[in-house]
């Protein structure tokens, strides 16, 4: 009996210990257990899912990808760039490798175009194609030729002081101004039109010869090559500032525009400036102005030498340019995110070209393409879907001053202010195959680097992107010690511009480049000109395309991270090193002089210090928490510090000369110095002037860059 | 045997389920049970907390707030201010009633002051104590008196036909136009003088003896009652635009001031404006221009009739106001949100008054206190902590030109526009105890609905403040049937204005009010004169405190409503209603006339259908999702939405002319039609002139409201 009872008690508590274990583990919680989003909204970037995407972008797809863009020319608007619209949406839109959704989205722009019935032309010479200066007024001037070097107002300030310049036609080589500064510093002088040609010794490292030394022989420029190029003054369509280009939309009158050539201005190609150049009389111009010519060159007579075939010829410019409202298209492209849709990681390049574009801008969109085919097909085998929402922009009329993304900044600039976590600009994704190059907000250093230790470099199987990288740029940073040296976005020479100077959006722009000790061309050679074709890429830039592909890895992997990362890999602390750095260069170039005029520069240092140890502390606390087991929305609160970190240093009243410069760290600026552009540009002018309001005015920017830099340490701090 | 298997079978049965029971309830899980945080991200409101912090408020509470803060005049910046500060710094710094953190923040700002030694002086006429128009300048102007009605434009232009207003000093009447306007308008007619008294009609309903009619007789103004007031034109400091007034803050010349009188100003009573109006020569004025004297109001000879005692008198002014850079202080508090501490609900009002101020602004400080007393209490012991964090603010200076709260919206830009959920303003808590009174955007209406309907009418126990504010105040709403009108924020006139129109956040203004059936007052009588008193206040505005109360429960359950729901309480339906009464007012205004000049409204009705769409989409994604059950980043998706909704609207390029005003929905306007107001006024403009650049003007703004409200839409819209 007692052995029954016992054995019955050792069951039944046999039995009482299955039934706890099966209700403890066999049969779900309903009221207290995890939420099946718990996990989602944890999780983190899946290394193993970026070495798939490595092994996966393939050179030959991003090869046959430029092939197929380049097979007619496409210029912003005309047939050949609405047969890339369709190639885009195609891709896109594809079952198997397309996104999500795929659009286009139009504007009506101003654009400026040659006339096919009547060639524009140069007299004395003859040119085979229509080159032209965009926004280069119509008309035809008729002068003596001098020469302006490179049409710098010093170039002109010189040169008057050897020739009467009133009636004269200048000829001026690239580089050194803007384009369309090289006809705007001339008016003045009475100027009544400028040529403009790409001298062998800034493109060619003086090389000539098209029989033995220039494409096809090599990448150099042949002597018909023309650069074309934008010769306006502001991004964006002219005519709607700050407005999105639509129908409807009010735009000014064109005469208002400001900026743009007031007198006509072509390109030439190096053949024709030769002849003309070399005939040219008049003094020697000084050694500084000399090119790659076998001959002096003189500033002009003005006019030719009289022993000279022309004697005294004049120039006769026929310039038949005219304005016009054209429908542009960006093509957008989605993938949703799956935890966070509402954060958008944005990938863009231009589509539109000056003629085949091989370089620019197509190879940045064969890279783009070959993205968005890997990552699209991942999305469509439901194998991956992004934490964030990417999104991909396909952008028109950047040539004629990086219109589309402009337009569509100013459309949808609430949505995208308050979203987007980081712009990624691929433009020309390979100048040439020697190392990586990367410009952007310091904050985003961290996650290149990461991304570019995980790519091989092309064609050195054991040596990363990164390591490659360092050899031929760096620095020493006090907070990392010797690292590849990253630039930064100044100015506005590509579709980043809008994303920097008027959102305030964490940019960066990628591609491969020149290994400088082979060669000092301004740009690579073809640049602009109608050389630039499949051809001439695949033989000369990238051949193999394995610099395409390496960028295609660098920027996919960036683009990845940015989108999966459980925490925004974001890194403040960087960003408070370069402040510190252009600190130190504004003390000690104003400290002093400031001091005299008894304007302070403690704001600014202690907006400095502010926002170093907010950064050193947010930085700390990403590193020291665990992130994955807090809530959600601790996450999300030290992301939205991250993310909208530039937000705080843009201020719409700061730069009221330069249109659409908003961001008091990166605006442009004409002083030449690594500070603070509004204060490095506010002091030179008072330094200049010496005028007391000027000096007041070096106050003002002061007050508003300390502001922006405190407002943005705040934003930093704990939260409240 | 057969019997005991069974009983084994059962009883083991029995033991099996107890231990799957046990098993499932009786121990927790470890490794897929839910983090501990999940219950505090998907909490909601607690009406029983609501219930709670109703009961508690308390009137007597506030009355002695009252008192207490109004022993001693507290002019911004003087002695009885400083005084205010400590008691606020004393309230929320205690331990027992307090809030988490309280500190003080001192801004150098400009202000206007009369010299203690030198008593301005208005001679022919004396005066006792030292009244002044703020920012009037001082000046001893002597001349022939004139009377200009209320100092309108087209008040001088009639003026100035009848009399020659070269040397005069003009008297005026408060109304119709901005104080300082008074003194500008009077200017470009040789005026050199101006004086400002309230006219009993206005003030008083036509009443002004003090022996049986006037305060301490009922609550109108006695005759020696003198209205001061800030003379300047815009808010926040004026030597600091956009900048916060920090010490070494760049500060515009003092000459450089626009929008401030000319020539000098001084307000007196309508005692000594009685004498000196019925002394006036000339024709009579016109019946418009007739106040609640009994006598002819005429024009002035200039000056007197020569039966009048004073005869041919000149009026002198002796006016000895200096402008100085004084420390102004907010006092801010906070109270830190448990699970989103990077979102803030703001309430705020100023602490400054002209004199004793007890209804403007200690009225609103007294309520304060009082929330802050239960809220500080309830969070002192644990009882509660908000979802979101709230930030009270104690204004300095308002009463010279909101100038704390606008230096604290310039030096945290960027953190508060980034996170303010909302702001909260109740500066005159009670003008009278009537009926609430509630102004803001029109996303606020249904949580001011809601709070209301819980609250009871001071003094009806049976019907709520809603129900009594339907009947004095109320309209036929599309969305909504018959319901009070809520008033919208398009001015300056308490500190709310740099939250609406420079920042963009959703406000709101809350305050008791008239019985307009009773009374065409202005305002209040005592309003910014010195018998603005606690005597005043407790005896003949809110005896008992019962509509203070009221007003404390109100504003503190919207408060506790924005700080706590899960889903913010702001509607954008209720919005996409007003935008469609705007636009419909702006059609039938305006479209056939601007039809013929080739100017479409399609863009803008364009864009307030895509609002009113998104909108509709937006409000039913949230009453139909189960958004308890949702990953918290999904709720916060749509509340950032909500959020940012105002920001969407703003443009810092739309309002040109007008300082700080960015809001293209709530700008000021002087059109005085009830639609967009930047239309309106360059509409009105346009019409005026008839010049072809003021209709491109009209053009321009309506592309600049319509791309506005279209990127409003696109922000409420599925967010990719």
């Amino acid at each position: 009996m007692i052995k029954q009872v016992l054995i019955g008690i050792i069951c039944g508590a046999a039995v009482l210990t299955a039934g706890i274990l099966i209700g403890h583990f066999g049969i779900t919680k309903s009221s207290s257990s995890a939420p099946s989003w718990v996990t989602d909204v944890t999780k983190d970037v899946d290394e193993s899912l970026i070495e798939k995407f490595l092994s996966e972008v393939d050179n030959i797809q991003i090869q046959e990808n430029l092939r197929e863009l380049t097979k007619v020319p496409h210029m912003a608007t005309t047939k050949g760039d609405e047969q890339t619209v369709q190639l885009m949406l195609k891709r896109w839109q594809d079952p198997e490798t397309g996104l999500d959704k795929a659009w286009r989205e139009e504007y009506l722009v101003y654009l400026s175009f040659p006339d096919p019935k009547n060639p524009n032309k140069v007299t004395v010479v003859n040119q085979s194609d229509i080159p032209y200066a965009a926004y280069s007024p119509a008309g035809h001037p008729k002068g003596k030729l001098v020469y302006a070097n490179q049409g710098k107002p010093s170039d002109y300030q010189l040169l008057n002081q050897k020739v009467d310049l009133r009636g004269t036609i200048a000829i001026t080589r690239y580089g050194g101004a803007g384009r369309g500064a090289k006809a705007i510093n001339a008016a003045p002088y009475g100027v009544i039109g400028v040529l403009v040609y790409t001298d062998p010794l800034d493109i060619n490292d003086g090389l000539m010869s098209d029989t033995n030394e220039t494409y096809p022989h090599s990448w150099y420029l042949p002597p018909s090559g023309v650069e074309r190029g934008s010769f306006n003054g502001q991004y964006g369509d002219m005519l709607t500032p700050y407005l999105a280009a639509k129908d409807d939309t009010y735009r000014i009158p064109v005469e208002n525009i400001t900026g743009i050539p007031p007198i006509p201005i072509q390109p030439i190609g190096y053949e024709d400036a030769y002849i003309l150049i070399c005939a040219l009389g008049g003094e020697a111009a000084p050694e500084s102005w000399q090119g790659a010519f076998n001959c002096t060159y003189n500033f002009g007579g003005p006019g030719f030498k009289p022993t000279s075939a022309f004697a005294d010829s004049d120039v006769k410019l026929d310039i038949f340019n005219s304005g016009s409202l054209k429908n542009s298209s960006n093509v957008m492209g989605v993938i949703r995110g799956s935890v966070e849709p509402d954060r958008y990681v944005i990938y863009g390049n231009h589509r539109d070209s000056w003629v085949h574009g091989a370089i620019d801008p197509s190879s940045g969109t064969s890279v783009m393409l070959e993205l968005t085919r890997v990552l699209g097909r991942m999305v469509k085998q439901g194998k991956w879907r992004p934490r964030r929402s990417i999104i991909f922009g396909s952008w028109g009329a950047e040539e004629f001053g990086l219109i589309g993304s402009a337009e569509y900044t100013e459309q949808y600039f609430a949505k995208l202010s308050e979203r987007t976590v980081a712009y990624i600009n691929v433009d020309i994704a390979v100048f040439a195959n020697a190392t990586l190059r990367a410009s952007g907000m310091p904050s985003v250093q961290d996650v290149i680097f990461t991304a570019a230790k995980q790519v091989a470099a092309p064609g050195l199987d054991s040596t990363s992107v990164y390591d490659n990288w360092i050899r031929y740029s760096n620095r020493t940073s006090p907070n990392n010690g010797i690292i590849p040296k990253l630039g930064f976005l100044t100015g506005a020479g590509s579709d980043y511009a809008a994303f920097v100077h008027y959102l305030g959006i964490t940019s960066m722009d990628i591609s491969y480049t020149y290994d400088r000790s082979k060669t000092n061309a301004r740009i690579y050679p073809a640049y602009h000109t109608a050389y630039d074709t499949f051809e001439y890429a695949s033989k000369f830039i990238d051949p193999g395309f394995l610099s395409h592909q390496a960028i295609a890895r660098t920027a996919g992997n960036v683009l990845i991270r940015l989108a999966d990362s459980l925490v925004l890999p974001l890194k403040c602390s960087d960003y408070a090193e370069t402040l510190d750095e252009y600190l130190n260069t504004a003390v000690s170039l104003y400290e002093n002089q400031l001091k005299d005029r008894e304007i302070s520069m403690e704001p600014l240092k202690h907006a400095v210090a502010s926002f170093r140890s907010a950064a050193a502390h947010l930085d700390h606390v990403i590193r020291t928490s665990d992130l994955r087991n807090e809530t959600p929305l601790q996450v999300r609160k030290i992301n939205d510090q991250l993310m909208l970190l530039d937000r705080a240093f843009l201020d719409p009243l700061a730069f009221p000369d330069k249109y659409a410069y908003r961001h008091v760290i990166w605006a442009s600026s004409s002083a030449g110095k690594a500070t603070f552009p509004g204060l490095a540009d506010a002091y030179a002018n008072a330094e200049l002037s010496n005028d007391s309001q000027d000096w007041e005015k070096v106050h003002y920017h002061l007050s508003v860059l300390s502001q922006a830099i405190e407002g943005a340490a705040q934003t930093l701090q704990d939260v409240i």
